[in-house]
C-alpha cells in the first residue's frame, strides 16, 4: 500500500468515526502517524482528499453502469444489475461524504486551486451522466411498453436513487439484512412500481392477455 | 416575531446558504443583527439551535402521521397521505442541518448541558416512532392482503423514506416539477410496487378476478 493510498484509507476511517466536519488535516496525520506536512505533499486540502475518495468510486459506479446500459439484457434485468450495481457500491460513509465536500467547495470558493476545481467538475459530470442513465433506462422500457410512460422519468429515476442512498442512514454491515436482500426487495418495488399496470397497453402482462379473447 | 423565532429563521437561512458546518454563533448572530452574547441567551449551542429548528419540525411530521394512522381511512388512502404528509413537511436544509446535528452532538458527548441531551434524545425518540408508524402501516396492508406479505416492512419502510427525504439533494422549489406531481409519482410507485401481486391470495385484483372459473 502506498502512502498516498494509506492516507486515503485512514481518512475515510477517522471521516466516519468522528464526522468529516469535524476532521482536520491534523487528524488524518495522527491516524496515519505521520506529519501534517506529510499529508500536504500529497493532498492540497481536506476537500482534495473528499474528492479523492469519492471521485473513483463515482466513476466505477458510472463505468458500470455503462457496461449494464450497453449489454443486451432486457429493461427489467438491467434495471435489477443496475440497483445491484448501485447498492453493492454502497459507501456508509458516502452522503455525509458529499455533504461535506459541498461545504468545503462553497467555502473555498475564491482560493481554490485549479486542480480541485477540475476535479469537482468532473464529479459533477459523472453524477449528472449516472442519473441521466438511470433516466434513459426508465424511458426506455416506456418506450417498450414495459414501464407506465404515465411517469416522469426523472422523478422515477431520484425516487429510486433516494431509495439506495438512504441506506447510509439506516443500513448496519453487521445488522439483519444482508444488501443481497434489499436489492431483491428494492428491485420488486421499482419493476412493480413502474411497470405498465396489468390491462393497459399491448405489453400488459400474461394477466391482462387473460382477459382478451 | 420573538427574537427567539427570528433568531432560528435567520440561523436557517445562514445554514443553507454557507452550510452548517461552516456556521458559527457569531454569523447567526450578525444575520440577526445582535451580539453573540444575544444568541446565547437563548440558545447553549449551535446543537442547540439545530435542535430547536429540527426537534419541531419532526414532532409535527409524527403528529400528523399519528392522526393518518388514527383514521379510518382504507390502507392504500393512509399511504397516500402519509407520503404527502411527509414530502408537504419537506425542508430543502433538512438533510444537512441532520449530519451536522449528529457530528455536534458526537463532538461534544462530555461537557453536553442536560436539556441538549434530553432533546436530542426526544429526537431520537421522534425518528423512532416515525419510521415504526412506517412498518405498521406496510405490515397493516400485509394482513389485509392488499400489499405483499414477501417484502420485508423495514426494508419498505426505509425504502419510502429514502425517496422522500432524497428530495434534499434535487429538489428545487422553483423547478419544473410540483411537490403534488410528486407526491402523485412516489404513492403510485410504492403502491403498485409493494401491491399483492395480481393472481396470488384472495385480494389478487380485477385481472386475477378475471382467470378464475
Amino acid at each position: 500500500m502506498t502512502r498516498r493510498v494509506e492516507i486515503l484509507r485512514r481518512a475515510t476511517e477517522v471521516f466516519s468515526r468522528q464526522g468529516v466536519a469535524q476532521t482536520s488535516i491534523e487528524d488524518i496525520a495522527r491516524a496515519v502517524g505521520i506529519k501534517r506536512e506529510g499529508v500536504y505533499y500529497y493532498f492540497s486540502s481536506r476537500e482534495d482528499i473528499l474528492l479523492e475518495i469519492i471521485l473513483p468510486q463515482s466513476r466505477t459506479l458510472l463505468f458500470n453502469f455503462q457496461n449494464i446500459a450497453a449489454g443486451r439484457a432486457g429493461v427489467q434485468e438491467r434495471l435489477h444489475a443496475a440497483i445491484r450495481n448501485h447498492l453493492e457500491s454502497y459507501n456508509p460513509g458516502y452522503l455525509e461524504m458529499s455533504v461535506a465536500l459541498r461545504e468545503d467547495h462553497g467555502l473555498k470558493k475564491k482560493n481554490r486551486g485549479k486542480e480541485e476545481a477540475r476535479k469537482m467538475q468532473e464529479l459533477r459530470r459523472v453524477w449528472k451522466d449516472y442519473t441521466g442513465l438511470w433516466m434513459a433506462l426508465v424511458q426506455e422500457g416506456q418506450g417498450t411498453g414495459q414501464f407506465d410512460p404515465a411517469l416522469n422519468p426523472k422523478m422515477v429515476a431520484y425516487g429510486i436513487l433516494g431509495m439506495c442512498n438512504w441506506l447510509s442512514r439506516w443500513y448496519h454491515p453487521d445488522g439483519d439484512l444482508t444488501i443481497g436482500e434489499i436489492v431483491e426487495t428494492f428491485f420488486a418495488m421499482v419493476s412493480r412500481g413502474i411497470a405498465l399496470p396489468a390491462g393497459e397497453g399491448e405489453a400488459g402482462g400474461e394477466a391482462g392477455a387473460l382477459a382478451l379473447p
